[in-house]
This record gives structure tokens, C-alpha cells and sequence, in this order.
């Protein structure tokens, strides 16, 4: 099972793909969208979608997952945020992929098992997760990869309690 | 030249296309886009987006606008309407159509004069400027309505200043 983790934003959009072997998982592809910040809104968009689907076309996910806000620095950036993802989650939708979101205190838990973790730990993990030799930069890489983790070890569970429920 | 205005909202998009012929305003087409509360939130952004590819492709206005907003009820609304932004302005920006945005503040300096006018009188003064005969429902499509009388006003602002700076 491939995995899309996005963490995603305007001016940068995390992505990590990982496969789920067993127990095991494997970075298969990670970096990040960039765009540029005296770009029009409407091509920055064009741009994030346009990555978005050459990516899922390039490394065909089984799955996608994407980190849900509920708070930012502000409503404005909210908004502008929101664009992002709307865009990322209709190229997604467009494919017929399953989308997942799940909320920063979710992907702590999958990634650290404590809610509360610090961002440093959550980059330690994922690391250790993937076998990585650096933590990726920029955060949001690193962030796009947990979310990533936080869904296959989601799936991994559902799977669980399917063969309890057939057993 | 024709402008498509939009109110964007995930449950309820207002749309409306008006003409600018001269200093005359006609109404073309006007509604809105709605999707089912229970529908996942990526088919409904599908919905959105399609809805939003046909009106342009159908109606082929020469710009678009649409409304911004720097504040909102919540912060988890601001993330669901920017989605829905996202998706209609990425279906503008596609087809090449230049995207304007404006304030609520500027949408109601041009279509009444004074920027803390009342709903109410938003509303009258769309009926009266496209020759309606009731105001426009529900309020999504009177404020999309709105925002494109806004546009073709601030459209020959413009194309006067350029005159004025040829003579």
C-alpha cells in the first residue's frame, strides 16, 4: 500500500510518499512544492495543482492523507492555506483516491504515542520510521512524511480489526 | 465584457454573470452551486469545481471576481471556504480568465457608495442597477451579484483612467 502524506500550504506544500510492507515502511519519494511570493494567488494554485497531480500520476498512491487544521496565526492565513489544500484534495478526489485527514494531535499520537509531543520528536520518529539518515528538511517534509506514517499505521489498525471482526 | 461573480462557500457557492454594455449592467445568468452536508468533503469539491468548469465553459466571461474575506465565524470555516475558493479559482485560472478579488468593504463603496452599508441595502441596490424584480435568493447569489457589479465598475474606473491618460 503506497501512501501521499501532505502538509499543505501556499507558498510551500510538503509531500512524502511511503509503502507499507507488512509492519514495514519505505520512503519511496519526499520534498516539497514550492511557489513564488509575488506570484498572482490564481497561478500559485495552478502551479500546487498542477504539482500535485504530475506526482500522484508519476507515483500512483493507493491513498492520500492531509493534515487538518483547526487554528493558524490567522483567519487570513487560513484562508489562503485552505486554497492550497482544496486544490491538492480535488486532484486527489479527481483521481479517485481515498483522502484521509487527520488533525495534529492524531498524527502525534500515531507517530510519537503522546499527543503532546514536541515537532523535534515527531522528526525523530519519522526518521526512525523511514531509516532515514537526516531528518528531512523543511519541516513541512518532515511533517508531510508523519502524516503519511500516522495513515499507514491508521490502516494497519482498520486492517486489525477487520481480521478480529472475521475471526 | 462579461464578469462572473462568486460568493465561494463549501454548502452554498453563489454565481452570477452579468454584461457591461456602455455604462449599462445586464444580468445574464445568476444562482448558486449547493452540495449535500453529508457528502465527503472532496466530493464536494469535485462538485464545486465541475459546476464552477461548466458555468465558465457555458457562460465565458471575460473575468472573474470574487469575493475576499479576512475574517470569518471560525477559523475551521475559513480552512472549508478557502477550499472551496481554491477549487473555483483554479477552474478560472485554467482557462486563462484574470481573477480580481475584492473586499466586502469595496464591494459596498461600489454598489452603494458607502462602505458600511446594511445587507439590505446591498441587496436593493443589485436589484435596482440589473432592472430585477425581486432580490435575488437565497443571499449567497445577491452578494455574488454583488461582487460583479463591484468588478465592472472598478472595470471603468480603469478603462477611464487609461482614457484620461491618452488625452
Amino acid at each position: 500500500m503506497r501512501v501521499l502524506g501532505i502538509d499543505p500550504g501556499i507558498a510551500i506544500a510538503g509531500f512524502g510518499f511511503i509503502d507499507k510492507q507488512g509492519h514495514k515502511l519505505k520512503p519511496v519519494q519526499y520534498g516539497c512544492i514550492q511557489t513564488e511570493a509575488h506570484t498572482p494567488p490564481e497561478e500559485r494554485l495552478i502551479q500546487i495543482y498542477d504539482s500535485a497531480v504530475a506526482l500522484m500520476d508519476k507515483y500512483k498512491p493507493d491513498s492520500v492523507a492531509v493534515e487538518k487544521l483547526f487554528f493558524n496565526r490567522n483567519v487570513s492565513t487560513a484562508f489562503a492555506v485552505g486554497q492550497a489544500r482544496g486544490v491538492i484534495i480535488l486532484a486527489a478526489a479527481q483521481r479517485g483516491l481515498p483522502v484521509a485527514e487527520y488533525t495534529p494531535l492524531q498524527v502525534k499520537q500515531a507517530v510519537v504515542g503522546y499527543g503532546k509531543a514536541e515537532k523535534r520528536q515527531v522528526q525523530e520518529m519519522v526518521k526512525m520510521f523511514l531509516n532515514l539518515s537526516a531528518i528531512p528538511k523543511p519541516d513541512d517534509v518532515a511533517d508531510a512524511l508523519a502524516v503519511a506514517i500516522c495513515h499507514a499505521h491508521s490502516a494497519v489498525l482498520v486492517q486489525k480489526i477487520n481480521e478480529a471482526g472475521r475471526s
